[in-house]
């Protein structure tokens, strides 16, 4: 429900909470189900050392669906109880305060939000959004969010890329490699991706400035599409979906390449018995390679060195972001499901309040 | 042909040579097979820089197989061109020299020696060795030699251990495994290692100061053996094993935990293609784990802080050796192929001349 004006003493509240847990397939209606509740606005009800928020966007990241398993996951993230609503980093609006620190109309953002349309919210978990020149809303999930981070530590912390080396990214045009590729370009790396589109290819190379990009759902033999892209190798290697393309890939790497694992969005729909098995880890000996798996929660402390690059990258348009946009909460199960048929370009954000 | 007493100017020299390659099965004699050449030892026969040598003891580790399959494969070692000696790590005896720095008698080493009785050898290619109180011939194959250097590379360098790690080495009773194992002991670890028989496992716990070990072949639900032995989880794996261990161990690896490959003896015989899969990578994320693999080529320039280390161990009897002698040359396939079969315990040497 949108609030205008002033602000309503109880309002109905939308929210997404997991019903049954989905080990394998693509979650729907049945794992995720949206309720609504009443909530009161009231002074009175606003917990001490909270403030009343009202979501605007909200961040739709894979590692939300390995939340949605019931089992142990590769991830090692907490399972979500049964009934309890879902969380995610979005950005809101504080619409009421009794806090000196917070006024009406603060632009705030957490990774602890629901998945709703309002909430209360512990002021010591908020960081407040001065939107400035040329950065928009949704590029603070993006660029400046959790996709943006990603990107981020993997080319510098783990890929430490060097001028001339070779970068390969898969599902480059998704919220991570997007913005990694980028990344990698502006280190003066040759950076080629691959996309689940022609259109996303075409997108990468003239607009984002991938030096190539191919379409995996035309180019089906890996093996040969990156021997065709990559005739002096492959230098550091960015996985977002491992399985068989990481497979591919270390048929391909140099002496003492990296590989940073970060997420495998092919994988996140199958228990991990049923997971594509890589055949060829006998190249990581022979040319020395290192591979690193990284969870972001590991890295906040350098989020102020990044968020401070970042926003120089997108003031100057060196870095630029896409988004696709989902409105209102009810399309929340549309857009984590889209997350797997590479349906997207860029980040995906669900905007619950226009 | 033994040598003994004057030697003779013409001798008969057994040498193994590739007859064809073995893409995929253990090696037999239809790949691998026993002639004799005549070869002068006549001192014009020498070319300049170049000694005499009879070949005492040579080394017989798995990559040797590697290089027999004709393919490219995962370690990246050229493949010997048909009809050419093997060559292998050993150590020989100067039989004939012209040069005033190597004396008939002098024992000496190096990477590049044939696998025969007898052959002529660059000087610039050799080592002297001057056995010490304690080190006999063939620790300087094991302890001092490529198993030696790949367990302290493996430890020092990749898993860089601290004490009270929890470390587990699968092919413990090995050439690399027996040695690493202690070598972790040294460092405070708590060290488990699986090998393929009970009789292996009882040698590490009761000999080499194993905390514990378990066959692999008895307790075949690895899973259930590293949730048994490690109750607080793996820290560092020294993988010489790879596929479905190496997976298992994926499933109980704790925050942060590394990875060594240095081999994977369970894979020699497939191509890359029927290897097994691992299929629980997503872990490496979840844990933040570093898989590093390593060719110890690249780490020569360790080896004298390695040999005064390990020559230091051995006189003070804190790094014990384990040796299987083969005897003979016509026995170097058995020797070989037995590096599959699980039989030995410890490092196995060819020894060609009593």
């Amino acid at each position: 429900m949108a609030v205008s004006g002033a602000v309503a003493a109880v309002v109905e509240n939308r929210e997404w909470y997991i019903a049954c847990y989905a080990p394998k397939g693509i979650p729907n209606s049945d794992h995720l189900k949206l309720r609504t509740v009443s909530f009161s606005l009231s002074e009175n009800s606003i917990p001490n050392g909270n403030v009343a928020v009202q979501i605007l966007y909200i961040s739709i990241d894979p590692y939300l669906r390995t939340q949605l398993s019931g089992l142990h996951d590769g991830l090692s993230l907490p399972q979500l109880p049964l009934g309890q609503v879902i969380r995610a980093n979005a950005i809101g609006k504080v619409i009421r305060s009794k806090d000196t620190n917070f006024s009406e109309g603060d632009i705030v953002t957490t990774y602890m939000f629901p998945v709703a349309e309002f909430c209360f919210m512990p002021i010591n978990w908020l960081q407040k959004i001065n939107p400035t020149i040329g950065i928009t809303l949704p590029d603070y999930l993006s660029c400046l969010g959790v996709p943006g981070l990603t990107a981020w530590v993997g080319i510098e912390k783990i890929g430490k890329v060097k001028e001339g080396s070779n970068v390969y990214i898969s599902a480059a045009a998704g919220g991570v490699g997007i913005i990694a590729g980028q990344l990698a370009k502006l280190k003066g790396c040759r950076v080629i991706g691959s996309v689940g589109s022609d259109e996303k290819a075409k997108l990468l190379k003239e607009e984002c400035g991938y030096d190539d990009a191919f379409n995996y759902r035309v180019e089906t033999d890996y093996d040969a599409a990156l021997n065709k892209y990559f005739p002096n190798g492959i230098d550091f290697y960015f996985d977002n979906v491992g399985g068989k393309m990481l497979e591919a890939v270390l048929n391909h790497v140099n002496q003492g390449a990296r590989i940073s694992l970060c997420g495998m969005i092919s994988e996140y729909n199958k228990v991990w018995t049923e997971r594509e098995g890589v055949r060829n880890l006998l190249n990581v000996v022979g040319k020395e390679v290192i591979m690193q798996g990284f969870m972001l929660g590991s890295y906040v402390n350098y989020f102020e060195d990044f968020r401070k690059e970042m926003e120089v990258h997108l003031k100057e348009g060196k870095v630029k972001s896409k988004h696709k946009i989902y409105n209102g909460i009810e399309n929340f199960l549309e857009s984590l499901t889209s997350l797997f048929s590479s349906s997207n370009v860029g980040k995906v954000i669900l905007q619950v309040t226009p």
